[in-house]
């Protein structure tokens, strides 16, 4: 665990060693408003061999882990290291929000070469903090611990907590057929930024208002798809109650659907022209990119979908079937009518 | 988030790949007796966005995270795949020990080279999950998630969490001048053992019983100490209300007993002749060694203090302190009665 503690008496002159760098967090997690509240979901924070939480009566503990490793899931030379944060922390936040569970607090694991951990303001441990922490303000969710080490390679393993009343988390598991399928926001850019990225575009696009005037609307909208995803926590809290089932789409739009159909026991057709590809992206990316971190989910037939949730777009792009023999499990229904077989060729480690 | 789903409607073949492996894992947590248990603590494990956990009423949530990582906590030509397993969970297991909290669930997320996720039965990865496995369902925690990474470093992130009565937990900032500082087990096994396996003892010395007998019970004892820790959870559970503070000793005693100092306000005194030393084990090794996950706690002065708990071991080892100027944090008391400050030269990552 994360612990705060000066040793032999006295405040450490340094902020190198992990002794520093932790009380350097557990600073740095209190000012930004991400630091512990207590009796408001976080107990005791940062400083003890562990972290104790608080849910309301009645509720259950949602909690889900995602590694991030440098070379896999990032790469130092294409990545800032406020852009590792945010992305580590979105990944946590977004399974919180496929379940519809309220953020409660977040943990994180880092592994970090040894001349990472020590010095300046500007340190890359630091600025990873800053873009982690950033995004916790931004969803109210505390830092509450975690653990530093030194490692060969960079890697964050995010811990994410969350809470939900009892027996009414969206689960894979629970769509019918005839549901509606429906999906958050736009598809496929994450996969065009990172694929401008890999071109050697420079993230700079994303954010510099005036390389993103010359790199067009829709190079800005890609790399901060893939750079700064939003977790649709809010849109997740909604859906609770309307939503039959829910997965974020991380892998891929192929992949996540194919996991509702295994775990609901049933077939889906996707709808080819009502895909909502974004700007800059192609029908490929939209359908195998992963890492929008998009809801997909699925509504009851008869019932009415908004067109919005919580200021985010939301669109029907399909239909859950039974299983027949010889249907395959995920199908693509073009504009033509015509149904072809939708592999899933979405993200799969150790492929 | 670990998953279970056997894509294009079918069963998969082989057990290579994530998904193979993923469900593998879930096969194995369920037959292991490890597997989540509805109703019972774990009530969604592995297979979804995040799994579900449930608490008694009035319970608070304690949840710690440990990296262990190839090269720094463990090294692939001293440790079989089993010990790391093991060695992982202990580490969870021993922090849920030092708050007095009951374990609920356990998550891993494990990061592998390429050739290590697949294959036969003695893949590096089922023996690793086996050793893990056996631990968790000998102290009775359900497998309940994680996540699975490629990486060039082998490394296990584990996530333990655990439930307490409300505002019950020992922390380690509870403790009083005049307390009497205590310790379960024997200091320094861990440390000695590490000693050994590097001078090229193997470590079959610790389970093969004509090689124990060959290298004499303190050898296999040391070995086991360090291969095969034991958490103390059920002496946690019971000094829950008695100890004042507690901490696991994973960095050492010079380095813990530090911790509960600066957390409490306190300086310590520790009695040399009182301490517990491990056979095999040498006074350093038993002050700084780290790693035996014994638990060292504060009880108020007047109060009994048992000689067992639950079958181990309790020993009486110094007390509590007012801060004074120029006292250090903690001294070391001599059987001839001179005092020295014992510097923390315990386990510090980054140093």
């Amino acid at each position: 665990m994360l612990e705060n503690m000066t040793r032999r008496g006295g405040e450490p002159k340094t902020v190198t060693g992990e002794l520093g760098l932790i009380q350097w967090i557990r600073a740095r997690a209190r000012k930004g408003g991400a630091g512990p509240k207590v009796g408001a979901g976080v107990v005791l924070g940062i400083g003890d061999d562990c972290a104790l939480l608080r849910v309301r009566p009645g509720e259950e503990i949602a909690v889900t882990t995602d590694l991030s490793i440098e070379g896999r899931h990032f790469r130092m030379d294409w990545h800032e290291p406020e852009v590792v944060g945010h992305r580590t922390l979105a990944r946590g936040l977004s399974d919180l929000a496929a379940m519809g569970a309220r953020p409660v607090a977040a943990f994180v694991s880092l592994g970090l070469r040894r001349e990472m951990a020590s010095g300046s303001r500007d340190a890359w441990v630091k600025r990873f903090f800053g873009g982690l922490m950033k995004l916790a303000a931004e969803y109210d969710v505390p830092l509450a611990g975690g653990d530093l080490a030194e490692s060969p390679v960079v890697l964050a393993d995010i811990v994410l907590t969350g809470a939900v009343p009892r027996g009414k988390a969206m689960r894979r598991s629970g769509a019918r057929a005839g549901d509606a399928i429906c999906v958050t926001g736009e598809l496929g850019g994450a996969a065009a930024g990172l694929e401008r990225l890999a071109a050697g575009v420079s993230s700079q696009f994303a954010v510099d208002s005036e390389k993103a005037r010359l790199g067009g609307r829709d190079l800005a909208a890609a790399l901060r798809a893939h750079l700064y995803p939003q977790p649709r926590v809010e849109q997740g809290l909604r859906l609770r109650g309307a939503a039959t089932a829910a997965i974020d789409l991380s892998d891929g739009l192929s992949t996540d659907l194919a996991h509702v159909c295994q775990e609901s026991e049933l077939t889906a057709e996707v709808d080819e022209a009502a895909l909502p590809i974004a700007p800059g992206a192609t029908l490929e990316q939209a359908l195998h990119g992963g890492e929008d971190y998009e809801l997909l989910f699925t509504v009851a037939a008869g019932r009415r979908i908004p067109r919005m949730i919580a200021g985010v777009r939301v669109t029907r792009i399909g239909r859950m079937l039974r299983r027949r023999a010889r249907r395959p499990q995920v199908t693509l229904k073009s504009a033509d009518g015509s149904v072809r077989a939708l592999e899933a060729r979405g993200w799969e480690h150790f492929r």
